[in-house]
């Protein structure tokens, strides 16, 4: 059995890999915010600087990894404390991943500012602006959600991926159109294509985050099952 | 501390684990299979019965997490028995992704065979065909390098994810060239362009894995590291 001096401690633990997780949600929101920027402004060496900082992210995956194997082995958590750290571990999975996406962006904005200097790219960013705007707010809102453990909110942002995902389809059906009207921009479609799919991935592991910060909360593991529909009905049945 | 017995129960916990971990694996591995088929034939019903299936990873993730977490409380594991469930764990995640990657590829076979009921499908599968066979090579290595815990052939699974990657990206080439030579293919040019990149995403879950596998035998975290250069640089000095 854990006794209250372990107890305190591992707390301390906990919280000390929380914070540095909060950081690393911090680095990821501003990466992936730079990656949108070099997209737009075709800033090269700014492109490679966000390129280049993905190496800290993903130094700091390493490095909590590390810390959440080292609180089970010295703290030996029941299965309640065990459960915030698994679900701890699979927040910074997601947020390397978010790393990667924008660094994704980042290589893309790089290799089309390259590739084509004209007006057409300004088109592109226009095209996934709202997209990703919403995907940095959703992303935001789940960290908060993560810090505060606050299930509701997380439940709200779960329902919100929908709409993100019916906003990709839609990019996607316009740059179709447009590619078909004018070839000659197929190739610059394609990059805004390929950074709407990023940013919707960023959308996909907010949502990830979310449903992490639920099974913490609530000690439920929603993933794959019908709790956020369910949910939502009661709370509807409710009011 | 852990003794004897405690130990030797954990050894068997962990090889129910790991033997449903392969079950698991081979049951991605044939989704892809049938999921590419579907993209061949254009088989509607075969595509629901693949996205319909991909319910039982889904099972299996949280089910296979589940008993890890159970491990862990109560088996106790030192840090060296602890990094082997971790990373378990991980090759679980990577497996239920694939399973997300195949069910894609069968609702794309799904929607465009819907949409185009012409030849121009056919050009679309076997645009993909050689790189679809080479990732399921690669993930069935993958499997086999986990299931035997052989580092070395996990080793050069890393390297041979570089030319997957390459493979996706001349498919990318040719698509554009393609598009636009005959505006009117840009449409299933673009089902073959996502089911492509969800085929190279296979391959980097299959990396994953074969990385997580170097972890379990070597003890040691790869993922962004030098180690696969400096390794394969020792390997090529010493012959």
């Amino acid at each position: 059995m854990t006794g209250e001096h372990s107890s305190k401690q591992y707390d301390t633990d906990l919280e000390t890999i929380r914070s540095k997780v909060l950081l690393m949600g911090g680095l990821v929101e501003s990466h992936f915010h730079d990656a949108m920027a070099c997209f737009r402004s075709g800033n090269i060496v700014q492109a490679a600087a966000v390129i280049k900082s993905d190496e800290e992210v993903n130094r700091l995956e390493v490095a909590l990894d590390d810390m959440c194997s080292h609180l089970i082995v010295k703290r030996q958590p029941a299965a309640n404390d065990l459960r915030t750290v698994m679900a701890t571990g699979k927040v910074i999975t997601d947020l390397e991943r978010i790393g990667d996406e924008s660094t994704k962006i980042a290589r893309i904005a790089h290799e089309a500012h390259a590739r084509h200097k004209n007006i057409a790219m300004f088109s592109g960013y226009e095209t996934v602006r709202v997209l990703a705007s919403s995907v940095a707010e959703m992303l935001h809102q789940s960290l908060d959600a993560f810090a505060r453990q606050d299930g509701d909110k997380a439940l709200k942002l779960i329902a919100y991926d929908e709409i993100i995902d019916n906003d990709f389809r839609s990019i996607m059906r316009n740059l179709i159109t447009f590619m078909m009207e004018d070839p000659s921009t197929i190739s610059s479609s394609l990059d805004a294509l390929w950074v709407a799919k990023a940013i919707e991935r960023i959308g996909d592991h907010a949502k990830n985050i979310a449903e992490h910060t639920i099974y913490i909360v609530e000690g439920k593991d929603i993933r794959h099952s019908d709790y956020v529909a369910t949910k939502q009905g009661t709370i509807a049945s409710n009011s």
